[in-house]
């Protein structure tokens, strides 16, 4: 089989006015990024306002392994398959950030004949959000260390700083630094870090905002620092926020793409699930239920990180409701989950997928305490054997769920038909909107410990002296009501990504709380979680390239 | 009279599809950003590679103060002078940085009647160049830290590790930093710092690739650090090149936007010419060069800074050369290079006048060793007398030079014909190439010693042991046959911005002596001169906001 850049290479795109037009959507209201990439204005949602919504599929996943379990490749493999169906569907997606692009990944565009295109603009720069984020996000951090140096009026309390500074790279070097050494001119020393720009709160914000007026009442409500008398210093305090704002008046509007076989696709706003909230913009998502009758969108990771997160945060805000689940496993990974080596994965083992059966299933009884109704989506591997297949679809039956094998890889559309019809008959058959898993009315720790519990299957939370402190602060200002936003390892349910299938007898363990005022909840960073990843030994960019006449090379 | 943002709101902007036919550019070769900017593929260079050079004008200034003196404003308003006159004419420009436009500036797209549109985002992120320098620039960053984390295969010398960050604010507290403080994870702990993006050897080399290749090539000698033996090492050693270059895929090519006239306008590339060597791009240059009869174009701040290094180090690499150079002053600039304190400018002072006209003489002085011919472009201000208008003109009639009256700014392109038909004269006249004002074979303490003394006018340079040793160490790599980009202050001739007007018996202080092996020159770094600006105590960024409907505020 042809590689993803050759398969995106050969596609036959159409002119992205096109693919808006057929939406409906006027030509004023598009601003073309070249042929193939265009934002959409935020007056397509003002305008459409009293049509019904579409119905609004999430795709999640099992926990991720090294074997791959494209949950990308289905959110877009499906929605191609509900066009060929005849269903007028848009897929929604997050954006790649770039870091984990030169680390590890390479790239985040789908794989194989199931990919949104072009893959290589869309995993590189692609219309400048995320630099928009972080120009806004250094903007913020440059005026608070210069108001330190112009004489701190505000009477910051330098051991309170809570602002930090992100790039979108894979830097650990820039985890933990000191700024403003040398001569006074130089600043305020004082110890920081920077994080990758996917978890900068303004990330979070962009992707919850509902309109440019609440996106800066959002950005004026963050919080940097606390005064000497413990009260919250914020970016509206700095007079900060129109400078942010105006840096982010073309990343707030959703971008158009396509995929492979040239079905709309909403891409915006990239917040990672193991370190943020994880899921598309709420504006690209209800821009995309206007317009459309069926909206495939993701959730980032597993469903443990991603769509508890979608439900609890990103749903509740938006006031949208899902009405069908659908979970993606492979014959492979849910054998990695069993025990099995990456190494002898290609080698039929009922007994380690029967095993690893245990993640999927745990993900299953999760999801009905969020009452949609899910579907598994088997990605087809040529290795997998009929045997195993059996063996993940008797443990998935006994729990009420359909498994459905799906080809989208190597198929596009076509190989997801019956993924697709069976998505449409529970859509008709629900109407009844999605239960969050915990009231805002409770207090933050108990809000933590049902997650933990009712998700993960923990036996109880143990915080750090800090976190306690961090938590117990948050409640005297007021915040105790914002939802939590789980910052876990994605690899396990626990917070230790060794233990894969089901544990159990296990604690979470919240090292640092974190207040995003604005974004609207606080951040729990549990087990060895860090919020800027580092580079592996030989990093991804060591093999990329590009040829004079734009062949390009290493992205995926 | 209204404001610049109210007068670029107005402008009757043409499709740039159409501005860029009407320069025979194939819809293939252009890449649109919206309506109204788009990317010109490197292929329309190639393809008229047999077409001849139309005429290059230099647009330069007196050194800049506090009451403006209008360089892009002129370079804006005479190309669309030229086109009322009928000549067809393209004007280029550097991009502006996202760093000064939140500090003292606001913006830099020109004024009143002459600017370059939409001025909003030209301001902002424009085409993304910056972001993708910057992106550029810290993936090396953070691959070298990888490196020295994952064992140091390389055997690079802690001490000896050149290789900074970068961000595109003016951000002080990251002048000076320590990175990977904390645990072992966060890589190996050292002292570094940030520049500004404009400073960046990546923009540099931007600013001065003949072509893609051209650019890899430079990007893969870029030197990092030394290793133990003293031997330096590379980009190219980190297995870095191929994934800058795609980073900088897009950034390479040319952008194209209009005045408000509709002039073609290209926009690209922006090193300040303070710090760094103060020009665009030489492919910008050399495209429009190929498709219009006169291209204006303009070089960083002062005639000493930006018109040296555009002959001395652009036209040197590019194999250019002006037809003409303009120089531009206000009596109000004279008037303060004569002692004036800037409440006092908009009273008659004939003798102050006189006075500052020491400045814009010494320029012209030094203009002439460059052997092109010159002309003075006055920008008219309301306040100016006839007596002060004639000082100036006698100042450099002396010098047989010609001052002509501009009103580009309250006018248009209409306010501009006298210069233009001027210009126009003199490039008719002028046949024979600029010479440069030192040969590369002198050792690199000559050359600094050339430009201190010739241009600038100093009894000599003095060096720190540091700039010394740099300059030994240098020459011993081999590289003491590169220009020399000269790192000084703006606003006087000397090292001190306090002196102004033409400034006798000083010395020069290099603090610091920089290699830029990719782009291909060494930096001199004197004075007080810093690569991070600052803020000032009221940020231009407080002012600034965007209304629900759009409307930008702030933005000059």
């Amino acid at each position: 089989m042809k590689t993803d850049v050759q398969i995106a290479q050969e596609a036959n795109l159409k002119p992205i006015s096109e693919v808006a037009e057929k939406l409906g959507i006027n030509a004023n209201d598009l601003e073309l990024y070249g042929n193939h990439k265009a934002k959409v204005s935020l007056s397509v949602l003002k305008d459409n306002q009293d049509k019904p919504d579409g119905k609004l599929i999430l795709v999640t996943a099992i926990n991720p392994t090294p074997a791959g379990e494209g949950k990308t490749t289905t959110n877009v493999g499906l929605s191609m398959a509900l066009n060929y169906i005849g269903k007028k569907t848009i897929t929604t997606l997050r954006e790649p950030s770039l870091g984990p692009c030169f680390g590890v990944k390479g790239g985040a565009a789908g794989g194989g004949y199931a990919q949104v295109v072009p893959m290589d603009d869309i995993n590189l720069h692609f219309t400048g959000d995320f630099h928009a984020i972080t120009s806004a996000h250094s903007l913020l951090a440059a005026l608070l260390d210069n108001h330190l140096h112009q004489g701190n009026a505000l009477n910051i309390d330098m051991d309170r700083i809570v602002w930090r500074r992100v790039v979108d790279m894979n830097d650990r070097a820039l985890r933990k630094i000191t700024v403003g050494q040398g001569s006074r001119a130089n600043g305020v020393e004082r110890e920081t870090g920077y994080d990758i720009t996917v978890a900068s709160e303004i990330m979070a914000i962009l992707c919850l905002a509902s309109s440019l007026t609440d996106l800066k009442e959002r950005l004026g409500r963050m919080i940097v620092a606390y005064n000497t008398a413990g009260k919250a210093v914020t970016a509206s305090d700095l007079e900060a926020t129109g400078a942010m704002a105006l840096l982010l008046k073309d990343a707030i509007k959703p971008n158009l793409v396509q995929t492979l076989e040239n079905t709309p696709a909403f891409i915006h706003g990239g917040p990672f699930a193991n370190i943020a909230h994880g899921c598309n913009s709420v504006l690209a998502t209800k821009t995309a239920l206007k317009l459309a009758d069926y909206v495939v969108t993701e959730a980032g990771f597993g469903a443990d990180l991603g769509a508890e997160k979608f439900f609890d945060i990103k749903c509740r805000y938006a006031g949208i409701s899902p009405s069908a689940v659908v979970i993606v496993a492979t014959v492979r990974a849910l054998k990695m989950n069993g025990g099995v080596e990456k190494a002898e994965l290609s080698k039929e083992n009922v007994k380690a997928v029967e095993a690893g059966t245990a993640n999927i299933v745990q993900h299953l009884d999760n999801l009905k305490k969020f009452e949609v109704p899910v579907v598994v989506a088997l990605n087809k591997f040529p290795t997998d054997t009929a045997a195993e297949f059996d063996a993940v679809k008797k443990a998935c039956e006994d729990k009420g769920v359909k498994v459905i094998l799906s080809d989208v890889f190597s198929q596009g559309g076509k190989g997801g038909v019956e993924l697709a019809e069976e998505v449409v008959r529970l859509c008709d058959q629900n109407v009844a909107p999605y239960k969050p898993l915990y009231a805002l009315e409770l207090p933050l720790e108990d809000k933590i410990e049902t997650i933990a519990k009712e998700i993960y299957r923990a036996d109880g939370v143990e915080y750090t002296l800090e976190a306690k402190q961090q938590l117990d602060e948050i409640a005297a200002l007021g915040f105790d009501h914002l939802p939590v936003c789980m910052a876990k390892t994605q690899y396990s349910f626990s917070d230790d990504a060794a233990l894969l299938g089901a544990p159990r007898n296990f604690n979470i363990h919240v090292k640092e709380v974190r207040l995003s005022a604005g974004a609207g909840f606080v951040v729990a960073i549990t087990g060895a979680i860090m919020t800027m990843p580092g580079l592996p030994k030989v990093p991804a960019a060591n093999g990329m390239d590009i040829t004079e006449d734009g062949e390009i090379i290493g992205l995926s």
